[in-house]
C-alpha cells in the first residue's frame, strides 16, 4: 500500500504534507547552460518556495528549468528552455521547495466532464463519432466564448480531402492559429490553384498527366509573388486554407524540416525563430486540435501546459498513443481516417448552428 | 522486352495463341485427394479443352481442382475443392489446354470504370470520401437492378459505432446477405438489449459498471431461446443487425472460431458446414462489402470467382494490402475507420434517395 | 480517495472484509444456458462459499458459469462454458461469497520478478533483446524442472524464416505442446517438401515459378497419406515444425478456421473439438509463447487461468496490446519481427547450453 | 498495348526515338523563383540537348530546376533547388530536349542483381534475416573497395538497444557518415554517461527513478563543453553512436526539428544550413541504411540520385513502404523491429570477417 501511495503522489493524485523549505538555487555561469543539478519542469502549474513565499512559475511548459530573477519589483520566476538561460539568472535545482498543482482552478472552472470519457486510452475499437460531437460542441463553446483554438495540421489532411472542411472551421471563426510545415501549406495551395494534392485529382481521385511536378509550380509561384499572403492578394490563391487564414486574419506558422522542398517564402527555416513563432500563437489557446502530423504535434505538446485540451487524430494508432500519452486528463486520441472525422466535425457544426438560430428564433 | 510479354500474358493482358491440345486427365484414385499434379484453379472463368472442344469450368473459385465428368448428356467441368472429389472423377493435370479469360462479358457490360480509379495501390493517405460516394452509387445500382450485395462484418463495425448503419442499409434492402462470425452478433445482440458493446455504453462511450459481464449475458439469453430468430420472434431482440436480418430476410452465417464464447446456436462451429453456408449465400454476388474482418473476409475472397466488386474497409493498412491484392481490378481498399465510413455511407445512400424522389416529381 | 480504493479492489490489490454470507445458486433448467443472472468467471483462482465452507473452483477459466455439484462425496465447484452446463447443476448467481486469489501461491514462489519490468505497456520502442534473454532463461529453466512450455504459432513465423529456429526448440525440448491453424502446418510443410513457404524460396527469397500452387500440393500430399504423422513415417516430411512434433512426441491441435484450404486430415474442422484439443493441451502449462497469431492466441487465452506466463510476438502493436492486456503481471507483449526473434531466441538458448555445460566439467 | 507501351516508356523501361529537337530555356528573372514551366527533375541521370549538344546535369536530385549557364568555358548544367536560383542563368523549361537514362553505367557494373530480390513489395511477412545477410555482404564490399555506406538513424535505434551494434559498425569502418536530428544523439549521448535511454536503464529494461530528466541534463552537459567533440575530448562521452564518429573522424550531421529540446550545440537548426551539411555528407555515396527515421529518411530520398543502394528499416510498414517506394530497383525495405536487425546484421558482418580471415591463413 506504501508503494501506490508513493506512486499516487507521483501523480499529482494526493498533496504532499507541505514543503517547509526554500527552494535552492544556483546560478548561471554560461548563456544557454542550466547548472548540473537543474529542475526539470513538467507541463502542470509549478510554485517555487523562495525566501519562505511561494513564487508562481510563468511561462509553464515542459522539459525547462525554472529561472529565478530578483529585481528591486520583486521576485519572479520563470520556465525556460535552456538555450534562453542567461549570465546572471539563478536556476532552482533538486527537488526542493517546489510545488506543482495537477488540478488547476481553470480547469475545474470549464466543465471537463464530457472530455474524461475519451481518455480511457487509445483504441481504433470504438465509437469516433462519440468523440466528433463533443469535439463540435467545444469549438463552439469556444468560439461563443472568444476563447481560442489552435489546429495543428499535416498534409494528410489535405490528401485526405479535409482541406474544404478545414477552411470552413476557419471561414466561420473556429481556429484562431494554424500550426504546421511547409507541406501542408504547399499541398493546399496546389489544390487551390490546380485542383490537385501532391498530382492527384481531389475531385476525381486519379493522377493527372504530369501531376507529380504540380507541388513544385505551386511553390515556385508563391515565391514569385513573396509570401502566401501576397499571393493570395494577388488573386493567384483563391480558396483553401491558407487563403482563409490570410482572408480572415487567423495567425499561421510554418516550421520548416530537412524534408522540404523550395520551400515556400513563409516557412521559417530557422527553427529558433520557428519555435518563437508557435509558441507566440499557443499562448492562451484553450484547445488544439492535432491533425495527422506527428512532429508538430510533439513539438506543440512539449511548449503546452496543463490544462489546455488536445485533440489528437491520426490515422496510426502508435502516433495517437504517444500524443495523447501526456498524463493529463484533457489528451484525447482517435485513432481514424481525418479527412472523414473533418468531414463529420463540420456536420456537427453545422447542426449545433441549426440548433442555436432555432432557439434564438 | 520479351520478358515483359511474357509478363503480359501472366497476367492475363494479352491472348496467348490459342492451345490447340487437349488438356491432361487423371483419376480420382481415393475421395478428397487430385493426382499428383493437378492444375490449381484462379478466380477468373476458365475453359478446359476435352475432346477437342472447350468446356466451361462451373462453380470457378481460387484453389480447387477441375474435375471433369463425362455422362450420358455429355461432359461437364466443376472446380472443387480437395475434400469433395471423388473417386470416378477426372481431374486435370499439368497446364496445357486450359485458358482462362480475365475481361468477363459481364464485367464489360456493367461499366466498372467508376472502380478503376481505386485500385491505385492501398494508402491511408487519400480521400474516402470519393469512394464512399461510388459505394453508396453502386450499392443503389445494385438493389434498383434486383442484383446482389454481400457484407462481410467483424465486431469493430458495432465498436465502432457503425451497428445503426449497417441495421439501416440492411432495412433499407442493401444488402442481401450477411457473412460474419460469433463476435459481431453478440456484440449487435448484447447493444440491442442492454445498450453497451463489449461492456461500453455506445450512447455515452463510457464503460458500464460490471459490462464486461454482458456479452455472456447476452450469449446466454439467445442461447434459452434456441437462435436468433426465436429471440426476435420472442420480442427479447427489438433492433440491430441481426434484427433488421431476421425482419427483412437477410440469409446470414455466423461461422465459429476457436475463440468463440458460448457460442450464440446460430454461430456453425462445424467449420466444413459454415463454409458451405459461405458459398451458398455468396452465390451471384454482385459486390462484396468486407468490414473489419481480415479472417472471415480471406475465407470470402477465396470463394469468390473475378468479376465480383470487393470494398475492404479497415483501419489496418496490411489487412487492406491483403485482402484487395487480388489482382483484379474490382478490389478496392479503403483504410480508415470502419464506423465514420458507414456513418457517411448512409448519408450519402440518403442523399441520392432525396436525388431520386426529387426526379420522379 | 474512496473511489480509488474501490478501484484498487476492483484490481485484487487489497483484501476485502470476508464476505460471510453464502453464494446464491440456482438450478441450470436447460442444457448449455446459465440463469439469468448467473456469476461470469475471470482468470483468477476463485473459491465459492456454501454451506459455509469455501469450495476451491476447478477447471479456472474466463468467461465461465461456476457449476456447483453435491454429491455423497461432497460439494464440487467447476468452471464451465455455457454450452457444457447441463440440467442438473447448480450455478451461481449474483456476485455474493465469492472470492478470488489475484496473487496466487504458486506465482510467489517461482520467482516472477524477471518478468516485472515487462508488463510496462506495449510499445515498438524498446529493447527486444532484453526479453529474447529472458524467455530463454524461462524457457531452459521450465525444460530442466519438467514443466510445461506451450507455443501457439501463425503461418508468419514459417514465412519470417523461423520455421528452422521453431523446429530446434521443440527437437530440443523446449516445447510441449503446439497450437495453430491448417495455415502454419501447410506453410512448413510446404517448405519442408518443396523448399518454399507460399510459393517463395525460403533460401533465396525469390517467387519460384508456379509456387502459388505449392501450398495446395502440400496439402494433397498429406491428405493422401491421411494424417502428417502417416505422411513423416512415410518419409514424405523429412523436417521441420510439424515433423519435430512427431518425431518427439509434442502434442499439437491444428483448429480450422473459415479461411482454410483443403484442409489437412489433421486440422479439426469441428471448433467444439478443436476447444477440447487446445484445453487439453494447455492443461498445467506454465508458459505459453504466442507467435504471430491472432486468433489462436485469443482463444488461447481465454481458457488460461492466471499464473500461466505469456510471452505474446507480432509485428502488429494492436495485437500485442490486445493479446497481453489481461491485467496480469505474467503477459507481457513484443513488437517485432517473430522470424528475427526466433532466430535470437535460438542463439541465447545456445549460449545457456554451452554455459551449463561449461559448469557442469 | 499502345497505353502499356506509353507507360513503359513514362518508367524508363524502353528507349525513345532520340528527341532532335534543342531544349527550351528561359531565363531567371527573379533570385530562387524558376520560369513558369520549368522541368522538374527527377532522380535519374540527365541530358539536356543544348545547342545541338547533349550535356550532362550535374549535383542530379529530385524535384529541382535545371540551370544553364553559359561561359566561355562552355555550357553547364546544373540541377538546383529553386531557392538557389540566380538571375543570369538560364531554366529548362516544358520537355523537349531532355532525356534521363534509367539504367546507368555504374549499376550495371556493380552487379545488383543480389538486390533484385528484395524490392518485391514491402511486407512484414517475409524472411528477415536473407536481408540482413545481403546487406552485411554489401557494407563489407563497400568497405573494402574504399566506398561510401551512409546510415540515417532516428532515436528508436538507441531505444531498441541497437546502439551498440551501430558503435561497431562505426568503429570497424563500415560507415561513412551519420545523418539524423538531435534525438538520436541525446539518447545516446544519455545512455552513454547515465547508462539510461529517455530515462529507461538499457542494461535492465526498467524505468529509473527521475529518469524522464537524464535527456535534458545530457543536453545540458554537452551544452556546457560546447559541442560533442568537445565533450568526447574532455572525456565527458567515452562510448556509443556519437562517440565513436568523433573518434573515428565519420562525418556526422544533426538537423534540427520543431521539437526539438535544447538543443545539442551541434544540432543545426538552420534548415538551410542542415541541408547543406546532408548533401555534403551523401555527395558519391554507395549505399544508405534508414533506420527508423521518416524525416530523415525523406529527406535524404530526395537529395539522392539513382544508382544508390538504399535499405529502409522500419516497424511501421507505412513508413518503408514510403521511403522504398521511389520507383528504382534499388530501395528495399524491411518491416521489422531495428534493434534486433542491428543486432543480427553485425553477427553476419562478424561471421564474413571469420570468414575472410580464414581464407587468409
Amino acid at each position: 500500500m506504501e508503494s501506490i501511495v508513493s506512486h499516487l503522489i507521483d501523480l499529482g493524485a494526493m498533496n504532499l504534507p507541505e514543503d517547509e523549505r526554500d527552494a535552492k538555487l544556483q546560478p548561471v555561469t554560461q548563456d544557454g547552460v542550466a547548472p548540473d543539478d537543474f529542475y526539470v519542469s513538467t507541463i502542470y502549474p509549478t510554485e517555487v518556495r523562495i525566501k519562505g513565499k511561494w513564487v508562481k512559475v510563468h511561462s509553464q511548459r515542459m522539459d525547462g528549468a525554472l529561472a529565478i530573477t530578483e529585481t528591486s519589483k520583486g521576485i519572479t520566476a520563470q520556465c525556460k528552455i535552456l538555450r534562453d538561460l542567461n549570465v546572471g539568472e539563478q536556476v532552482v535545482v533538486d527537488v526542493q521547495g517546489i510545488r506543482t498543482i495537477r488540478k488547476t482552478e481553470s480547469r475545474e472552472k470549464r466543465n471537463t466532464e464530457e472530455f474524461s470519457f475519451m481518455s480511457a486510452g487509445v483504441s481504433s475499437e470504438r465509437r469516433v463519432e462519440l468523440i466528433v460531437e463533443q469535439v463540435a460542441w467545444e469549438l463552439r463553446k469556444i468560439r461563443d466564448a472568444g476563447g481560442k483554438a489552435i489546429v495543428t495540421a499535416g498534409p494528410v489532411v489535405i490528401l485526405t480531402g479535409g482541406g474544404e472542411q478545414l477552411s470552413q472551421l476557419i471561414r466561420e471563426g473556429y481556429v484562431q492559429g494554424l500550426l504546421g510545415g511547409n507541406a501542408i501549406a504547399v499541398h493546399d495551395i496546389e489544390q487551390s490553384i490546380m485542383g490537385t494534392s501532391l498530382g492527384v485529382d481531389m475531385k476525381r481521385g486519379i493522377s493527372v498527366r504530369g501531376g507529380h511536378r504540380h507541388h513544385l509550380k505551386a511553390i515556385n509561384n508563391v515565391r514569385r509573388h513573396g509570401s502566401i499572403a501576397k499571393a493570395v492578394e494577388a488573386g493567384m490563391i483563391i480558396s483553401g486554407v491558407m487563403y482563409e487564414c490570410v482572408k480572415n486574419n487567423v495567425s499561421f506558422a510554418l516550421a520548416g524540416s530537412i524534408r522540404d522542398d523550395g520551400p515556400l517564402p513563409d516557412t521559417q527555416m530557422d527553427l529558433i525563430k520557428a519555435q518563437q513563432e508557435y509558441a507566440e500563437i499557443l499562448k492562451g489557446a484553450d484547445m488544439i486540435l492535432m491533425l495527422s502530423t506527428m512532429l508538430h504535434s510533439i513539438g506543440v505538446g512539449n511548449m503546452t501546459p496543463a490544462g489546455v485540451k488536445m485533440v489528437c487524430v491520426d490515422i496510426n494508432p502508435a502516433v495517437v498513443t504517444k500524443l495523447s500519452d501526456r498524463g493529463s486528463v484533457e489528451s484525447v486520441g482517435v485513432v481514424t481516417d481525418v479527412g472523414l472525422f473533418l468531414s463529420l466535425l463540420v456536420q456537427h457544426m453545422d447542426k449545433l448552428t441549426s440548433l442555436y438560430t432555432a432557439q434564438v428564433w
